[in-house]
C-alpha cells in the first residue's frame, strides 16, 4: 500500500453522470490527500435513501458528475499534512457530518452540528482548495456530502472520520455510520428513556428500528411500533418492541389511540418518518407533566409542524436530533463497541 | 380564634355577581372546613389578570356569584379531618393549583399537574362534597380556582396551600403564589441557563420580571428583554435585563434581529406574553445544537403554535411550564426562602 502514498490512484467508482441516470463503472483517478485530507480504501459501502434522494435530484440545483455513497467501512491509505489522529492502516467509518473539534457546536457538550463539517448536500468539493479529488481524464468529479464511499479509494476530511476498532467486522458495521446510529442516538442520548417507561416510536424503518433496540436498551417496559405498513411489524419485534398500531386500523387520529392504550400518553416518542402528520402526532402522543418526543425524519422543505401550544404548556417536551446527537469522531468509535460486546 | 373554630364565621368578602359589573363588599358566610379542607384568614390579596379575565367571562360558561382571587397570603384559622401538614396558626400562601402527593404527577420529579387539583376554573365548589363554603342568606356563592381569596375568610383543600416562614412579610411574600413564581420557575427549573448564557425573555410584565430576575440569578452574561411596549425596559432593568428589543423598531422578524445580537441564538428565551407570534419567535431565536425556549404564556384558545420542523431537528429544544413546574406544597416556601435570604 505504501507505493501509492504522494501518488494519484487510479481505481474504480460508480459515477453518477446525470440525476436519475444508472450509475456506471468507470476508472477515476483519486487525488492524494491535502492539508487535513485521509485518502482511505473503502471495502463495504451501504446504500442510503439520502444517495437516492440527491441522485433522483427532484426539486434541486443538481450536480453531476459525482459519486455518492455515505455509509461505509474502510482502511486508511494515506494521510495529507496535518493530520495525526489517524496513521495508514486505520479502520474508519466515513460519515456524512464531520467534528472539527475546535468550533462552539463542538465544545457544546450538547451539540454535534460542527460549523465547519455539518452535512452539506450541495458542496462537491473539499474544503482546503475548493476543488474534488476526482476526475476522469482531468474532468473534475464530484464529491456527495463529504463521504463519495461508491469508490474503492476515497479522499475524506479527518473530521468526517470516525478511527474504530480494528476488531470489528466493516461489513457489519459500515450500516453505523448513519440511520442505524441516528435511530439508536435519538433514544439513547435524546429521549433518553428510564427503566421501565413506555416507548413508542413512530416509522419502522432501519431509523426506527434502531430507535427500538435503544429503547430495548434503556429498559422500557412497552415499546410501541407504529406504522402505516403492518408488515415492519414482524421486524421491528427483533429490535424489541413489543405492541404495534397501525394508524390506518382506527378512525380517531393515533395520538388519541397511543393516550388510551398508555392511559393518558407515552413517557417518550421517537419519529422516524419524515412526515409531518406522524412528526405532530409522535409530539402529541406523549403524557403531559413529563413526555419527551423527538423528531428524528427529514421533512418535506414546505413542511409545517403545527400544534396547540397548551400541549406544550402542560409541560410537555419536544426536540429534534440530528444523527443522534452523536459527534462522528468522539461517539461513534463507542457505538462500533456496543456492537463488538453486544451490549444487551 | 379558637372561638370559631367548627362554627359558620361571618366576614366581608369582595363578590363578583354578574360578568363584568363591579364587585360589591358582602357580608358573607363560610362554613368550616371539612375533610382534607382548611379555613383561612386572609390578611393580604392581590389582583392577576386571570381574576379580571374570569371576572369578565367573554366566550366562557360564566359560574356566579363567585368570589375570586388567588394570590394572597393568609394564617390558619381552623383544619378540617385528616390535616395533618397544618394546624391553627401556620402561615400560608394559598395557591391556584394544588398537590396531592399521591397521583403520578405529584410523585413524578418533573411534573406538577397534580390530577386532582390542578388548576380548573370551570369547578366552583369544594371536592368533598361539591359545594360551596361560602353562603348568603342560604344561598351559594361560588369558589374560583379554589382559593377565592377577595374574602377575609376562606376555605381551601390542604393540597393548595403552601406551609411558609412565619417570619416571612405576608403583605410581600403573597405576590409569590402565582404570576412571580411561574417566571422565576420559568427560568430556573425550565430553562436552566447556565453561567455566562444569553437568555431573551418575551414580555416584561410581572412574569417576565420574574423571568429575566431568574436569569440574573443563574448569573446569565446577557439578558435581552423583547417589549412591544418600550416603557417596560426601564423596570426591566432592575430585574437584570441587560439589553432591550422592541419588535416594532425592524421591519424584520425578531428572531432574526436576535439572532444577528448573539451570533446565532440566544442559549435559552422564556416566552411571557400569551401572543402566539411571541411564542414562535421565542423558539426560533434560540441558537441551534444546544438552544433551549420555555413557553409560560397561556394562549388564546384559537392560537396555532407552527414552526418548520428544520428548526427542530436542528437540535433545538420547545417546551412549556406551568407555575414555573413548581410544586406548591414541595417547592414554594423556598421560593419564600429566597426571599427572605434575598439571594443574588
Ligand atoms: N436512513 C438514514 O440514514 C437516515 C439518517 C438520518 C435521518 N433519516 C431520516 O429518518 C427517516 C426514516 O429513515 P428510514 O431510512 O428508516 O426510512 P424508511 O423509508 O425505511 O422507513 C420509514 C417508515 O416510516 C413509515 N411511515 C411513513 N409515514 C408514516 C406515518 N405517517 N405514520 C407511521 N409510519 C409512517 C413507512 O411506512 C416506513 O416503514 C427519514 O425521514 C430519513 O430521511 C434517515
Ligand atoms: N400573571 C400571572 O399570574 C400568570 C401566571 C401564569 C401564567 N401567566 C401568563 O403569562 C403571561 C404574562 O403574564 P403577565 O401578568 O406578565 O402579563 P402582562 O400583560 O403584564 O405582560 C405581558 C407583556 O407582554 C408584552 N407583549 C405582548 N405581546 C407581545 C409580543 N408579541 N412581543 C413582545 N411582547 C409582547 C406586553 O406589552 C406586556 O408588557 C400571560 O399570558 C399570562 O396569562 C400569567
Ligand atoms: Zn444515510
Ligand atoms: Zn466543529
Ligand atoms: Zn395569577
Ligand atoms: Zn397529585
Amino acid at each position: 500500500m505504501t507505493s501509492t502514498v504522494g501518488q494519484v490512484i487510479r481505481c474504480r467508482a460508480a459515477v453518477a453522470w446525470e440525476a436519475g441516470k444508472p450509475l456506471v463503472m468507470e476508472e477515476v483517478e483519486v487525488a492524494p490527500p491535502q492539508a487535513n485530507e485521509v485518502r482511505v480504501k473503502i471495502l463495504f459501502t451501504s446504500l442510503c435513501h439520502t444517495d437516492v434522494y440527491f441522485w433522483e435530484a427532484k426539486g434541486q440545483n443538481p450536480l453531476f458528475p459525482r459519486i455518492y455513497g455515505h455509509e461505509a467501512g474502510g482502511i486508511v491509505e494515506s494521510v495529507g499534512e496535518g493530520v495525526t489522529d489517524l496513521k495508514p492502516g486505520d479502520h474508519v467509518l466515513p460519515v456524512f457530518t464531520g467534528e472539527c473539534k475546535e468550533c462552539a457546536h463542538c465544545k457544546s457538550e450538547e451539540s454535534n452540528m460542527c460549523d465547519l463539517l455539518r452535512i452539506n448536500t450541495d458542496r462537491g468539493v473539499m474544503l482546503n482548495d475548493g476543488k474534488s479529488r476526482f476526475s476522469i481524464n482531468g474532468k473534475p468529479i464530484y464529491h456527495f456530502v463529504g463521504t463519495s464511499t461508491f469508490s474503492e479509494y476515497t479522499v475524506i476530511h479527518v473530521g468526517c472520520l470516525a478511527k474504530i476498532n480494528p476488531l470489528a467486522p466493516l461489513d457489519k458495521v459500515c450500516v453505523l455510520s448513519c440511520g442505524i446510529s441516528t435511530g439508536l442516538g435519538a433514544t439513547l442520548n435524546v429521549a433518553k428513556p428510564a427503566k421501565g417507561s413506555t416507548v413508542a416510536v413512530f416509522g419502522l424503518g432501519a431509523v426506527g428500528l434502531a430507535a427500538a433496540e435503544g429503547a430495548r436498551i434503556a429498559g422500557a417496559s412497552r415499546i410501541i411500533g407504529v406504522d402505516l405498513n403492518s408488515n415492519r411489524f414482524e421486524e421491528a419485534k427483533k429490535f424489541g418492541a413489543t405492541e404495534f398500531v397501525n394508524p390506518k386500523d382506527y378512525n380517531k387520529p393515533v395520538q388519541e389511540v397511543i393516550a388510551e392504550m398508555t392511559n393518558g400518553g407515552v413517557d417518550r416518542s421517537v419519529e422516524c418518518t419524515g412526515n409531518i402528520d406522524a412528526m405532530i402526532s409522535a409530539f402529541e402522543c406523549v403524557h403531559d407533566g413529563w413526555g419527551v418526543a423527538v423528531l428524528v425524519g427529514v421533512p418535506h422543505k414546505d413542511a409545517v409542524f403545527k400544534t396547540h401550544p397548551m400541549n406544550l404548556l402542560n409541560e410537555r417536551t419536544l426536540k429534534g436530533t440530528f444523527f443522534g446527537n452523536y459527534k462522528p469522531r468522539s461517539d461513534l468509535p463507542s457505538v462500533v463497541e456496543k456492537y463488538m460486546s453486544k451490549v444487551q
